[in-house]
């Protein structure tokens, strides 16, 4: 950390920046410039808040070198985690395509998705029961009837599943019947939530909120580790600026190799919700892929007229078996293969 | 609403529409342009959600008309909502001044703070016992213990406490220490919990998530009116823009008459963390004052460089003073007064 | 400036990044870290570009402490420029309010509008000859005749006159007919016509672009400054954000007590531009005065529904004297009192 | 076009509404709602605004439903333009990457980069002799020794080249040196340029400006094509958003797939300028081709820590060939090969 004082600033005021440091366990290492003083602080400081010193009048900036997060840092695991799930693992060599419907809407509906894209290629499966809406008179999601679809498409399919908690009541039902919980956008800094997925052992993915900055999504991450949990994907699903007209997000790939040098978690790209609009979820698939992603998530649904959620994005089965094969393709041309069924059969 | 369809479609496509329209108990108005439909949607449209028909692939751009918010429109109350608290009432012709520490950090501190902004006008106690931080690392508040602490300011002063709820928990112990309850940007689309708040009777004063629109905000205080509980206020307290070297958030002020054109229900302008920097933080509420809003609320701590929390944006008791007269005299001359104790007891 | 270098940087590393700071007329002061170097930069760096050390792939990181701009700054001229418009002077402890029609569209037109915001106590006269329009099929404005007719009105009521130049051909040609020279927010970094605009005498009023961070506005005014005319105005006249439903711009007023720590050029604030929305506009104009704005430029018609731009977002003459009456009262209480014209007149 | 009015409005404000449609010459079908009107308009629309009926003051809303640019749509030319640029073409089914230095700084360093990208693989020679600076104390490029250069190199290595002019003087000197004209993101609503552009029948490269949208985009292009020159290239180079702390500007790959629905003009993508870090650039390149880019814009330096501008960003040579590779392999999977010189020659 390195704190600058103002221009005016008096030898006594210097005086209490390096007390205070001392009384944190730091060390201060002084310069003192033409006008300023610049000040070092050496030690152990990623729990520090810039904080700390900024609220003192006399300081004009401080200015953070060691990142705010440790257990989510690269250096803490610099070969990458790998986050088992089930038979499979995400942070490989390969690269893991989930899709399903946005909403479980009935059994019917979640077979026949769950089929067709496992069919494809897909080794998870995804699917919402608790859903997050912005308007209070919108489809809420089946809820635990949801997630007895979810588990009982999973046992046919034999696809491991995602589906999204949105609170500690959810959550604690969907112990039983998923294989990966998803924390939506909306609840990337809902604390108190984050605080309990640190203390249950299931991979949590980690949605980017909508305006949220890669050192705040780390530090949401942090929560999780810091309470014990260490099976955390990081999911970008599109970032919030302005310009909405043709796309409901902009997915931020930028994100993909700044986290890469950043953390040690594995990454997903929803080029779904990144885009908001069916015709340019194949392209963004690609680009997420390409852009060094650990994994994708992809809304498809048979019938998207009758979706009850996010319709507009759903790609159809057969896109979806046309998108799955440039992947395949790509893959192999990049050295980070899809990871088929077959593949994860004979690891288990 | 209206639906404009692709250039391609068809009369078949047409039909599938008109069909869809006449299943939800609404009324379709067809129009033929040379190359286009435009379809005008009839009837009760305020819980139809725009992707009921953007989903199919051949429309090309669906435009809400009627608001999706019902409950919060000022065509559900033209007069505007006066919320009862305690002994005053926010949304009058009077502007409520809210002032206190961020955090609850001892029954000295509080105390002492609690004094001096009673001595200088406000009439409402802020002070944080849960605090949304984004690091784990940080000072987390003092929890019930904090309540109490804010309780025994209250007595003393005769002021009315606001304190911020971030989970059920939290929530539920705050009913019998808090008059305000106050939801944070971060949970302002944490739909769980404020299914919970439409079923208390307390005033809610619900923040602006960092990057929600004018209508997601609105969407928002739906899920609450629509819960049961109609004494919500809203909260401008700065939005996320692309330049944060000089202010932590950008106050977006346009939002007051923006909100007063839409709503019913009273604004609270926050230029505390609207800002983020003492030295704004004056001329910011002046200007929040000016613009419309009903209420303010200002952080104030007598030792910033000791603040466990937001230190460099609380206000010295004394430059809250020289505010307070300040917003005195613009009062009287915009014809919305401050809000005065003498007034508040005669009023009770 | 504080360059902090990489975690696995060498000795020799370190000495590349001293030599050429030395090279550079400059010192370096050099802490270890247990981990890391961090060098302060001292001497005269105010012109020196962070890319400098930045490029050095060894370097993590570089922080400026001084300031990149060095004539825009308050340091050289703590007490504020008055800029000096015919008889009169922005940038004193008075307000000036400017105002007219968004674009000239005829001679009866300007006359009736010059006559009428003049009634109403403005001291400046607005008005487009040349107009940035986003699409090359909209009215682009008068040109050289609607110069003429802004010098007519202005001889006849006696107000200077402010209008936009779009390029050095139309600059040449506004020299002998308007009083300042207008930027657009488009133009702010189009440094050639800021280089030209640095060798004439004339103020100019340089608007803020639609997503320039402060200090890149004051960097654009640095441009002016350093090539020779020390008469700058700056424009606050709202930024883009992601919420553009119910405001075209958002108008940022937390730049204003920004700008007042950190430069000495006065600043105006466009309620106009800066909402887009004639709803919005008096509420924002008062914000602005409060917040510390020295001038306000307003857009007025009196037949809104025949101009032929930004119609949507101009004040009626009647409302526009409505407001006029508040800033009156609301200047006396803060003690910055509206300019006057008979102020104006006594002063000259 | 459709107009919608306010609930209060009459049937005279209804009568003024399609009085002036049939006058710009269009016809109005008027659907009355149970409150309001909806007037669709019908006609040639694309050059009407939306502000010639939101002025009305009994107007709520309205909607454009045609697009405001023409041609530059897609329906203009629904093959996609082929820019011909020397011998080679740009919007075929080939890739092209531009490569070179971000400034010329001198005649040896041009040359060794110039060899260096071509011997990697490049088709196009970039380089800037005016370069926008964001300080005035920053170096401004060579000017038209920088251009003598330039097409020096193209001579030795046949390269066609491209670089960036910032102001009519500039664009007149350049006609005889480059083959592309570049026009920077600051420069994308430079009008008066823009209109000069349209009289020359050189290729312009138009970059996206920092915040522009889709549509402001397309129609600074529309200014251009209207003026007479059809030879235009989309250059999307990041946009500004809310998170700068590890890359410059967010690249907006979105806007690829997009485009590509709405106009027939390739595009360029620089992951360059779109990250502003080295180790971004790469990931950022696969990723700009995988979601659909006609050509890649890429900077590269041997000596980045001498360059006199935008050196972190720059490419070492050895880095960029690795990326040829990878870029190679995945146009021959995409069946969209990176175009090669020997392609080339056998096309002339």
């Amino acid at each position: 950390m390195v704190i600058v004082s103002k221009k005016s600033s008096t030898v006594e005021q210097l005086a209490e920046i390096t007390h205070k440091i001392e009384k944190l366990g730091l060390i201060a290492h002084v310069v003192k410039g033409h006008q300023q003083y610049t000040i070092s602080v050496l030690g152990k400081t990623e729990k520090i808040q810039t904080s700390e010193f900024s609220m003192f009048p006399f300081v004009e900036n401080v200015v953070r070198i060691s990142k705010p997060f440790k257990l989510a840092s690269i250096l803490s695991n610099p070969d990458g985690s790998k986050i088992k799930v089930k038979n499979l693992v995400i942070g490989n060599s390969h690269v893991v395509v989930m899709a399903g419907p946005c909403s479980v809407e009935s059994e019917d509906q979640t077979m026949r998705i769950a089929r067709a894209v496992k069919a494809a290629g897909a080794t998870v499966l995804r699917g919402g029961a608790f859903k997050p809406r912005s308007s209070p008179y919108s489809f809420q999601g089946m809820g635990l009837k949801g997630l007895e679809i979810l588990k009982m498409a999973s046992e046919e399919t034999g696809l491991p599943v995602i589906s999204e908690a949105m609170d500690l009541e959810g959550l604690k039902m969907m112990m039983d019947y998923v294989d990966i919980i998803q924390i939506g956008a909306r609840n990337m800094q809902n604390f108190s939530l984050l605080k309990e997925l640190g203390k249950i052992d299931k991979p949590i993915m980690l949605k980017r909120g909508m305006s949220a900055t890669i050192e705040e999504w780390l530090m949401s991450a942090e929560y999780i580790l810091a309470g014990g949990n260490r099976n955390v994907l990081l999911c970008e699903r599109g970032i919030r600026t302005f310009d909405t007209q043709y796309s409901r997000n902009t997915l931020d790939l930028n994100a993909i190799p700044i986290l890469k040098s950043l953390t040690h978690l594995p990454i997903v790209v929803d080029p779904s919700h990144g885009t908001g609009y069916r015709n340019l979820v194949a392209p963004m698939a690609l680009a997420g892929m390409a852009a060094g992603g650990d994994a994708l998530i992809i809304e498809v649904h048979d019938k998207p007229e009758e979706a009850l959620s996010d319709g507009p994005q759903a790609l159809l089965p057969t896109d979806f078996e046309v998108l799955m094969k440039q992947l395949v393709g790509m893959g192999d041309v990049l050295n980070r293969p899809v990871l088929k069924e077959s593949t994860t059969k004979k690891a288990a």
